[in-house]
């Protein structure tokens, strides 16, 4: 039976494929943003989803193992459905709305995945690891809420649903 | 191009479809778990499920719309994780906690769901709509918390991360 070592290394690959994936959406999803701040949310995002990766890089050679190997394919159905919202939507405020509702979908994925990982290395007492896996966990919890703000807070000035919402 | 009203009822087929899937998988999963506490909160979670889905019934009632025709492959490829997991791992602790993993991915994909159809429900005005989808809200983030105190709270008692642990 693979112990919780081999496990910890399955998860890892899995979010290392997701973090992949993530770039390769991520300018299909800026393409697709009409609102400015949503578009610049994104664009950060992207900056930060490759700096994730070279943490998982510098933990995969902490523990001498390789990255690759493993599809995530939850991360696979999440982006699929992105790209559903993108051919079935012109551009425009409900767009935005469905592209902001799939990112946040991402963004658990990855609280969750990070937050499984984060637990199961301070059990194993990588504790070097936890904090770098702790970093990242850190920047998707913000980047949720980023994307709350723009959907809920900041409603009202770039009218992301508002202006969908009127429409009805 | 459609507003934000199609867009919520759109959300909504997701989380009905993606509800329903998940009381397919549930009995895999329990039947899958070594650990008594992790089974019990599966299958408690199972008759949450059910709720939820009644709830989701009522809210399509109110708006005159069909839950049907919508295939949420967001959940289909988590649940994919899961399967792969339970395929993969004979019974014990290291697949426990790889189905705590798989478990979490799937709270939170509602989390974030629910989250956008509860946001929406209130801009919209659907006051009822949205109390209804913030008391599920609610029992998916309980579930996640559940798990999390097997998985890490519960360590030491359920040892479900140890013992894979002392067998490295």
């Amino acid at each position: 039976m693979p112990n919780l070592h081999d496990a910890f290394i399955e998860q890892l690959k899995d979010l290392y494929n997701a973090e992949n994936q993530i770039t390769e959406a991520l300018p299909k999803m800026i393409d697709a943003a009409s609102d400015s701040e949503l578009r610049e949310a994104f664009e950060h995002h992207l900056e930060e989803t490759r700096g994730q990766i070279e943490r998982l890089d510098r933990i995969f050679t902490d523990l001498e193992a390789s990255p690759g190997g493993k599809k995530c394919k939850g991360m696979e159905g999440l982006l699929e459905e992105g790209e559903e919202a993108i051919r079935e939507h012109s551009a425009g405020p409900a767009r935005d709305a469905l592209l902001i509702a799939g990112a946040q979908r991402v963004e658990h994925y990855e609280i969750a995945g990070y937050g499984t990982a984060v637990a199961w290395a301070e059990e194993m007492g990588h504790d070097d690891i936890a904090d770098l896996l702790d970093e990242t966990l850190d920047e998707e919890s913000s980047a949720d809420e980023k994307l709350n703000s723009i959907a809920e807070g900041g409603f009202l000035e770039s009218g992301v649903n508002e202006a969908a919402e009127a429409r009805t």
